[in-house]
C-alpha cells in the first residue's frame, strides 16, 4: 500500500481536478472512506472500475428482485451522503445486512449505475468481509424520524443519525478553523486550567472538586474492617505503659546492667507507641472531615476548596503578559440550575488575549475570526450545511454567507440604548433605559431587525460589567463589547483589560470584592503591565448559530444539564 | 495598514525568501513581532532602514556612555531569540525601562549593528510610546537563574522565563501538529465530556464533581437569615387550623351563606399552607444533604455521584461506532496521592479511535503520529529546540530526529519478557517473568538500551489489561500495545477493542465488574458491532520527551498536584 512521493503528490493534483487518479485508501483503516469515492468532484464517476473496499452502517436495506438481491444505503460517518451498494443473495444471507443500523465491510467494483439515477456510482459487492448483525426490534433508533428530545436519551447511538453527525463534522470543522485561525495569525494555545482555586468574580455559580468523599469511603471501609479501640482496650494499654514504666525506674534506681535497662526502654517504647496508634484510631470518625463543626477542606485533595473553572480569561492573561498574543479553548462549567435550551453545565470556550491591543484590535479580531469560521464551512462543510438548511432552516447558508462578506455594525452601548428606545413596532418585555443590561430581546433586536446582519455594541455602563475590564475616560463606561448575531443574539464578550494597577484596585474595593484572591492578577499590572485586550466566543452557540438547530443540547456530544450528565 | 491580496502574495513571496519585502505587521496589535524581524532566514539585515513599533518586556537593561544610552534586550514571546533596542536619555527617562521585567512599547529604524556583533539588525528608539514600570526590589523573578522548582510559586509570572516561554511554543507546536495529523488523515475531534457519570474500570481514583457544598452553605445561611418556626410557632399554627375547621364546619352546618362558607375556606386552606411550611421548614437540617445515614447524591447537581473523567475512550468510541475515524484532546484527572515527577492530577490526552482497524493499523497510526510530532518540532520550532538542548538536554535534537526518521521496532510482550531475562549487565529492581506488568525500568531498558529506539510491545497478557481489549485466539493474551521511547519510557497505551458481545460480557464477568454501568457500551457491540482499535497519548509526557526537561510540573502552563492548584 506504499506509496511514493512523487506518485502521490500526482494523485493529490488529479484528485483536487476530480479526475480519477485511481482510489484513494483511507489512512490506518484498510478501506476507501466513501467521501473519497463519491465526495469528489466528479461524484465518483471517474472511479467506475475501480475494486474498492468500503465499511460503514447501513441506513436502509430494500430486498429486490424476490429477494434475489439487496440495496444498501451505506454510510461511513465520512460525509451525509450514502453509497448505494447492491449485494447478491449468493453472496450472502440478505437478511443479515439489510436492517437499518446493521454493519457492513464489503468488496466490490464500482459500477455506473442506470441511467435516470441521481448517484454517479454504485457498488457491486463480491464479497462481504465483516457484518455487525442487529435486531432490528430491539434497535432503539431504528426509525428514521425520531425527535431531537428522544435522541437525547440515547446518547452512545444518537451520533449515527444524519443529524447528529452532521453536527459533528461541523462542530469539528469550527474547532480546526478555530486553531487554523489563531495558528496563522500567531497566537499560541495555552491550555488553561479546569480544576482552579480562583472564584472568578462571581462569572456564575461553580461546581466543587473534591475527594472527600471518597475518602469518607474509604474511612467508613477502613473501620468497619479494623474497627477502632475500645475504651477498655485503651485504658489496657495505658496501663501497660505506667508498668513498663515503672519497670524503668526501678531498673535504674537499682543501677541495673545497661543492656536490662535499654531493653526495657524499648519495650516501654513499644507500648507507647502502641498507645498513641490506638489513640489516634480511636478519633477516626466516619464521615466528611469536619474541623470546629465546618467541613475540613484543608483534608483536601488540594489542601483547599477547589472548582471547576467558569473561564479560563484570568488565567490565559498570564500568557499573554509575557508572550503577548495567545488563546486557550477548552472546556468551562456552571452549576446553574437552568434548564433552557441555551444554557449547559459544561460547555466549551475560545478566549483569545492580545497584549498591546486595545479595544478596536478586540474588536477587528473577532469580526475577523466569526467570517473565518463562516467561510471555513461554505468552504469545507457545504454538504452538511446543506442538509441543515433542507431540514432545519432554510437560512443557514445564506446566513453563513452574509456574515462572511459583510462589515459588522459597531455601536456604543448608549447608541444601542437610543435606537431601542426609539422602537414603536414591538414591545419589549424589559423596559430600556441607559444602564440596563441588554436582554435577549433587545440584542436580537438590533442585529435582526434594525441592522440585519452582526452587530457589535461597546462601551458598555461600568456598574454591570466585570471589574477587570478597562475603565473609560468618562468614568461612566468601561471598554467592553459584545458581538451580536443574527439568531443567538450574543456569541461573543469581551474587553479590553485595565491595565492600570491604581485604577483596578480600586474598582475591586468599589465592587466590594476581596482583594486577596486578585493579588497574582495584580501582579500582572505591578510588573511590567501592558494594554492588553481579549474575547470569550461560546463555542456551542456558535454551532448552533451555523447549524440553525434549536436547542444547545443537540450541538455538543454529550450534553450535561441538571439532572443529566449521562455516559 | 490595509494591503491587497496581490500586494500581500509578492510580500509573502519575497518574505519565505527573506528578501526584505517590508515589514509585517503584527495581527489585531498595532506594532511587528519580533520573530517577524530578526526569526528572517536573513536574520532582519533585510529590514534595515524600516520605521517600526516593537512591544515586549525587558530582559536586560545596560545603561552606557555614562547614562546617556541604554541598551535593552527586549521579548515579547514570539521567538526565544531578544531585540537589541538602544535608547537615549533624551528620549525617555532611562531608569523607567532599564529594569529586567518592565514592559516597554517602542518606535524606531531598524539599523546594522556595530561589525562583530552577532545579531544582523538593532532598533534606535525615536519614540517609547507605552511603558509597564516595575520595581525590581520586589519583582519574584528578577534574577536571571532560578531553579524550575523556585518558579512553580509564580506560575504567574514564569512564562516570561525563557524556559517557560520555550515550552509554551513547543506545547503550542506540538497541540497544532495533533490537530493537523488527524484532520490531514479525515479523523473527526470529538470533545467528549469531562463530568461524567461512567467509572472507567478503576481506570486510576477520580475526582467528584459535586454543588453539595454549597448547597449546604446556602442552606445555612438561609437557616441563619431566616430560622426555622420553633415547636411553640407550630403548636399555634397548628391551633389556627383547626380554629378554622371548625368554623368552616359550623358555617356549613348552618348552612350559612355560600360567600361567607367560601372565604373561611380559602382562610382554612391559607392557614394550611402556611403550617405546613412551617413544618417542612422545620425539618431542614444545617450540613450536606443526607437520606438514610447516608449522603443524598440524588440531591446532587446531576441526581447522582458524577466524576472528573479519566478518559475519554469508552466514549469516544460511541462515535467511532458511527463516523468511523476520530479522536479526542482534551483534559483527564487523576486523584492519586502521587508526587513524582511524571504525575499529575489534571493532564491531557490525545485519544484517536478508529472503525474497521485492527491492532496493526493501531500501530501504523501511533507511529506515524509521534514521527509527525517530532519532524514538526523540527521544523517549526528549531531555535527554540536549540535552547532547550543547550540549556536542559543535548540530546533533545538528535533524539527527535531519530524518531522522525527510524522505523520503531515492533516485539510482542513474549518476546520482550525473553529478552529482559536475559539482560545480565543490570539488576532490574523488580523481577522479571511472563506475566507481570513491565516495570518502568523495564521498558526504559528496552528502548534505551537494547533497542536503541521507540519500540512498541503488543500482545500483553490478558490478566493485567482492561476488560475491552480484544481477546488473541491464545485465549491468554490481548490485542493491547504500547509505544515505548527513550527519556520517559510508555507515551502511548493503545488496543484493538474487543468487538464480540459475548467475549466483552465474560470479560466484565471474569474481572468482577458490574455489567449495569456498562450496558451503553454494550449496546455498541448489540448494534451493527465494528472492528476497532485506539490509543492514548500523554500529552505532557510528549512534551517531556521534546524538551528534555525533567519533571511534568514544568510542561502544563498550571500543575495541579496534591495539596497544590494555584490560580
Amino acid at each position: 500500500m506504499a506509496t511514493t512521493g512523487a506518485e502521490e503528490s500526482v494523485r493529490t493534483a488529479m484528485e483536487k481536478a476530480g479526475l480519477g487518479g485511481g482510489v484513494l485508501q483511507a489512512k490506518y483503516s484498510r478501506r476507501v472512506l466513501i467521501s473519497d469515492i463519491i465526495g469528489r468532484p466528479d461524484g465518483g464517476e471517474g472511479l467506475v472500475g475501480e475494486k474498492v473496499v468500503v465499511g460503514g452502517w447501513v441506513k436502509t436495506g430494500r430486498e429486490q428482485g424476490k429477494g434475489s438481491f439487496a440495496f444498501l444505503e451505506v454510510n461511513d460517518g465520512s460525509c451525509p451522503a450514502n453509497l448505494q451498494v447492491l449485494v447478491e443473495s449468493e453472496v450472502f444471507p440478505l437478511s443479515q445486512i439489510t436492517a437499518t443500523g446493521s454493519c457492513v465491510m464489503v468488496r466490490g467494483e464500482l459500477k455506473q449505475p442506470p441511467e435516470g439515477t441521481k448517484q454517479k456510482v454504485e457498488m457491486k459487492v463480491d464479497k462481504v468481509l465483516e457484518v455487525g448483525t442487529i435486531d432490528p426490534s430491539k434497535y432503539p433508533i431504528a426509525k428514521t424520524k425520531l425527535s431531537m428530545e428522544h435522541l437525547r436519551s440515547f446518547v452512545h447511538l444518537r451520533p449515527r443519525t444524519n443529524t447528529i453527525s452532521a453536527v459533528a463534522r461541523i462542530r469539528h470543522a469550527l474547532a480546526y478553523a478555530t486553531h487554523t485561525f489563531f495558528h496563522k495569525n500567531k497566537f499560541l494555545y495555552v491550555q488553561t486550567p479546569i480544576v482552579t482555586t480562583s472564584d472568578c468574580e462571581g462569572a456564575g455559580e461553580m461546581f466543587q472538586v473534591t475527594t472527600l468523599f471518597s475518602e469518607a469511603e474509604k474511612l467508613e471501609r477502613e473501620l468497619k474492617e479494623n474497627p477502632p479501640s475500645t475504651e477498655a482496650d485503651i485504658e489496657a494499654a495505658k496501663l501497660l505503659v505506667k508498668e513498663r514504666g515503672e519497670r524503668v525506674s526501678d531498673l535504674k534506681s537499682n543501677k541495673a546492667d545497661k543492656a536490662l535497662i535499654s531493653a526495657a526502654v524499648s519495650e516501654l517504647q513499644k507500648a507507647k507507641d502502641q498507645l498513641l496508634k490506638m489513640e489516634e484510631r480511636s478519633k477516626l470518625k466516619a464521615g466528611i472531615a469536619m474541623k470546629d463543626g465546618k467541613i475540613d477542606f484543608s483534608r483536601d485533595f488540594f489542601a483547599r476548596q477547589a472548582f471547576l473553572t467558569v473561564s479560563g480569561q484570568l488565567q490565559v492573561e498570564t500568557y499573554a503578559c509575557a508572550l503577548s498574543s495567545v488563546y486557550t479553548f477548552g472546556p468551562t462549567f456552571r452549576a446553574e440550575n437552568s434548564h433552557t435550551s441555551r444554557h449547559l453545565a459544561e460547555f466549551w470556550m475560545v478566549e483569545p488575549e492580545i497584549a498591546f491591543a486595545d479595544l478596536e484590535d478586540d474588536m477587528n479580531c473577532a469580526e475577523d475570526y466569526v467570517k473565518f469560521l463562516c467561510q471555513w464551512l461554505l468552504d469545507n462543510c457545504l454538504d452538511d450545511m446543506q442538509f441543515m438548511a433542507k431540514m432545519y432552516d432554510k437560512t443557514a447558508i445564506d446566513r453563513l454567507r452574509s456574515v462572511a462578506t459583510t462589515s459588522f455594525a459597531r455601536i456604543s452601548y448608549t447608541e444601542a440604548v437610543q435606537l431601542l428606545e426609539k422602537v414603536t413596532e414591538k414591545k419589549f418585555e424589559n423596559k430600556v433605559e441607559w444602564g440596563i443590561d441588554l436582554a435577549s430581546e433587545h440584542e436580537r433586536y438590533l442585529t435582526e431587525e434594525i441592522f440585519k446582519k452582526p452587530v457589535i455594541v461597546y462601551n458598555y455602563p461600568k456598574t454591570i460589567k466585570a471589574f477587570y475590564m478597562r475603565l473609560n475616560d468618562d468614568n461612566k463606561t468601561v471598554a467592553a463589547m459584545d458581538v451580536l448575531v443574527p439568531k443567538v443574539g450574543e456569541l461573543i464578550g469581551g474587553s479590553q483589560r485595565e491595565e492600570r494597577c491604581e485604577v483596578i484596585e480600586r474598582r475591586i474595593e468599589e465592587m466590594g470584592l476581596p482583594k486577596e484572591p486578585y493579588e497574582w492578577y495584580l501582579d500582572l499590572r505591578r510588573f511590567g503591565t501592558v494594554k492588553h485586550a481579549g474575547f470569550g466566543l461560546g463555542f456551542e452557540r456558535m454551532v448552533l448559530f451555523a447549524t440553525g438547530l434549536e436547542n444547545i443540547r443537540d450541538v455538543i456530544p454529550f450534553p450535561r444539564y441538571p439532572g443529566k450528565a449521562d455516559l
